[in-house]
């Protein structure tokens, strides 16, 4: 049980974590803040947050856990913040889809990482955004990835990993380092992928009716290009490194397929296909 | 009503076509023709066709409606069959994913586009194969395109037109080789990202690991790789032209965003995610 939990950014990610604590009776009461005033009231009027905090200060304060939900961006900005206020004994957690740069904030602001600080991603979302999408079942089966660095402590581990249990989710953990380049594959870059690709075809002169002809693969494919651009841009920069990484693999593979198809080559085309096929239907089986 | 339907490959495509017919009580008898004669057998007893022809000419004689559903590939071969015993009041039709290719078959076979020929192509399908797969509604509300050349016989373009009604499809046609430029777009580029980013991903050193991680994004986004990877090899090949040309445009706007992101030019990075974003949201309306 969290007996006083402040969600920093009250939106999709921090304000289904809120309610799905809530559905399971493992807090309290829950401290929202956030930059819009009119945004925290509509929280507390859907019932996700207890109160609307008018600082970072007044949410934190007595605390026992502190989630931040804002934007990766905005991490640098929140810790300078927070540095100043926040108990020793609260823990601090993060939701943010990149852990270097979330690690970098956190050690600019404390001069080192604070033992109360557990650095966490959950793999859960929608392309939706807001208080408004936000709801209970958001973290149920889905993974959480925490990246705990040396100095981490283990208590801290301990209650940010029994939250996220509380919220329906699987908890596993991975190196800050290796966690950005696992997702820079399976999230970074497929976002970019697909903003490309619409954007691409947008600019077509025949883009109206080209659009008018995509049926569900298209659809599928392309659902994540609703996602928030401000997010998805602020993500890209702050996994900068690792992004650049496999778009260039991926550039590689996508010259070669596309020279085998411009050539003919059956065998190239084939052996890509099937290859991709067999991982998807073998590798993926949990999807 | 058809008196007389034969398919030509008793697949998903075909036995769903035919199933909707029947379920809509607009054909009386189904011939079914295809290259493994259990697999035809299966289609009898799953109810899908009425009878199993032993060849080509068995199965599109007394016709008054073929439908020519194997992979494009086969066309030529099929073409060949078919110009020495199918009657001139036959209507012929196909369900090709390209059309420019197909029309060269026919016209190869035939030495000139026979009037009774309707070139065609449901945007429908699932990544399933098979007759197994096929089912009624697999048209429901989905568009079938039409590509009629000045010699087609309006009147072999009326009965195609209200098959596709019949079996619940919404109707268009287009010129042939810009239906290829419009699949190439929606359809055979996306197919070939997917394919490209799971192969890309399946053989970095931990692929099994970042599979696991892959969430609800990945999954919608590669579930078109899994597919079978001959058909959409022969489809790539047969619309070669028009591919490698959007594969191309594709892959320079994606060099500018990885440079985007490599410098972190967020003004550019904003622009294309909100562009996309804009695409989708609007142009996409009715996906």
């Amino acid at each position: 049980m969290i007996s006083r939990l402040a969600i920093i950014g009250v939106g999709l990610i921090g304000g289904s974590l809120a309610l799905a604590l809530r559905k399971a009776g493992k807090v309290q009461h829950v401290v929202g803040f956030g930059r819009d005033q009119a945004h925290l009231n509509r929280a507390v009027e859907l019932g996700v947050i207890d109160e609307a905090a008018t600082s970072v200060a007044a949410a934190v304060k007595g605390a026992q856990v502190v989630v931040v939900a804002t934007p990766v961006s905005m991490m640098g900005a929140i810790a300078g913040q927070l540095v100043d206020v926040l108990d020793e004994n609260t823990v601090l957690t993060d939701v943010g889809s990149t852990k270097v740069g979330v690690v970098e904030d956190i050690t600019a602001a404390w001069g080192r990482v604070p033992p109360n600080f557990v650095p966490g991603h959950p793999i859960a979302g929608t392309e939706k955004q807001g208080v408004e999408a936000a709801f209970a079942e958001l973290y149920q089966d889905r993974k959480v990835i925490l990246t705990p660095v040396a100095e981490t402590a283990q208590t801290a581990v301990k209650l940010i990993t029994d939250m996220w249990h509380w919220a329906g989710a699987e908890v596993t953990s991975m190196a800050t380092q290796h966690h950005d380049e696992v997702l820079a594959a399976t999230s970074h870059l497929p976002h970019v992928l697909a903003y490309t690709l619409v954007d691409t075809l947008g600019r077509l002169n025949d883009s109206k009716e080209i659009f008018q002809y995509a049926a569900g693969g298209f659809r599928d494919f392309t659902r994540i290009a609703s996602s928030d651009p401000t997010m998805w841009h602020d993500i890209c920069l702050s996994n900068q490194l690792e992004l650049v990484k496999i778009l260039e693999v991926f550039q590689a593979d996508l010259q070669k397929i596309t020279a085998a198809i411009e050539k003919g080559d059956s065998e190239t085309i084939q052996a890509i296909f099937s290859a991709a096929k067999h991982a998807r239907d073998n590798l993926c089986d949990h999807l």
